[in-house]
């Protein structure tokens, strides 16, 4: 017998992944959640039968996510990330030896067990003593703070069904207030290959803009996401992600990393004109 | 019906497109040719069961294939491109107004009748008369030919099967000595993130290196291809791709293109640290 997961990547497209077994499978108050194991991709989690994350590549989406604005602010006090449930996103941020506080705020607690359960490799920044995890609703969390995050990262799932509020222009004002003066938003940003997603993003970038005087779109190669080039979107009050990032700063922090480096970091904004064009 | 076009990207990835008619189907006296319609990818071509261009992303490739050189040197007189049968990277070089002579060596002539008659957009190029085409095994055809050549292409497929022996030493050999003083090879250089070619990519960055005092790597986003992260290489005798460049030189030349530009330019040369390591 042969088990493969499919995802449709568009209408047209269909991505099979040769499953060796199931390792996981439960309908959470919010989501279903599956993790499965492969010999290609190791293990991996998909969320309302989309996948979210393989341990062959999902290095590549949380190094990207974390390190791009990190690297920009050496300083970084107090940081919040809204999902990342699975962890990923919150070990990269723990390699960081600062004096700093990590909340996460994620919305289902089982993605966090399961993670923790299933996924250790990738769930095991959230040992770390600096982080504290809130199980709450994101968009309700960011309302009514003020001048509290240096950075906040969204690492939600498609803006579509739990996550979909998280790419709002409501949401975006709660977090802007919820910043500090130099504060940074980084957000997944999908992709603009297939049609699917084309107009939602174009709204959700503009969404970003009409908040935030500085925006712009970074890039990077997940070969497990629709197209492999997956977007990033960088958003902060003052900071420039490509003249106010520290090269020199973050390379003698010698952190591990397998797909970041400072030379990269100034690549990942060099966008292909089709790209370009659709947020200009 | 559905009828849907797979290739299987490693032994546990499958990519699959829907396919609205089969256009095309021929066995040439070097490989099997097929074309086929979509909706999602527009015209398809499929070689030996590989797909090795789609209308909806083939400007991605063909661009940066032909681009990234030629604007290290804007003075080009002689062009060779190996492979290419398709058209596509033509057409791109077409785009320069130059006094140039563009000669195309490509093995089979049934991939350029049948990619004339069914894929014109990108086959246009070849009605430029600065081109001409031979229908010759590349590897005898740059055999005895000295100093001739500003710029070497290989558009070739994949490192196996009739593009075999344009990845080999010997054939870098005859490349660099066609080439003129300042000449400059670029080759199409897999991808590796699947296990599958890592090795033998591994072995022909060698060759080259054994031969060019100059090779560095590009890269680019062709969701089409497996893992969507190409791989492109660029040796030369004396021109280093990022610093010899001319930026300026070439936007004053107002080439249209939807991938490339200068920015870019720079940015495909700045690799992830996974993708550095296996070329170090």
């Amino acid at each position: 017998m042969e088990l493969w997961f499919t995802e449709q990547h568009s209408k047209d497209l269909r991505f099979l992944i040769k499953v060796t077994k199931q390792v996981y499978s439960v309908k959470s108050d919010f989501q279903n959640i599956c993790i499965f194991d492969s010999e290609e991709f190791g293990r991996f989690l998909v969320i309302d039968d989309y996948l979210m994350l393989t341990e062959k590549d999902e290095f590549i989406y949380h190094e990207m996510i974390s390190h791009v604005p990190i690297s920009t602010n050496l300083n970084l006090k107090n940081i919040l990330v809204i999902g990342g449930g699975d962890g990923g996103t919150v070990r990269e941020i723990v390699k960081y030896s600062n004096d700093m506080k990590i909340d996460v705020c994620e919305i289902d607690s089982v993605v966090v067990d399961a993670c923790k359960k299933y996924l250790p490799s990738v769930a095991c920044g959230f040992n770390d003593k600096r982080v504290k995890i809130y199980f709450e609703d994101g968009t309700k969390f960011v309302k009514n703070i003020n001048n509290k995050y240096d950075l906040i990262i969204i690492d939600s799932t498609d803006p579509f069904g739990p996550g979909e509020a998280l790419f709002t222009e409501e949401f975006y004002y709660d977090c802007f207030n919820a910043l500090t003066e130099n504060g940074i938003l980084v957000n997944q940003h999908e992709s603009v290959f297939y049609s699917e997603y084309i107009q939602q993003m174009i709204k959700v970038n503009k969404n970003l803009k009409n908040i935030f005087p500085i925006c712009e779109i970074y890039q990077a190669h997940i070969p497990t996401y629709p197209s492999g080039h997956w977007l990033f979107g960088f958003a902060s009050k003052t900071i420039q992600p490509t003249i106010d990032f520290k090269s020199e700063g973050w390379n003698n922090l010698d952190i591990k990393t397998k797909y970041y480096n400072t030379n990269l970091h100034i690549g990942a904004f060099m966008l292909p004109n089709y790209v370009k064009e659709k947020f200009s």
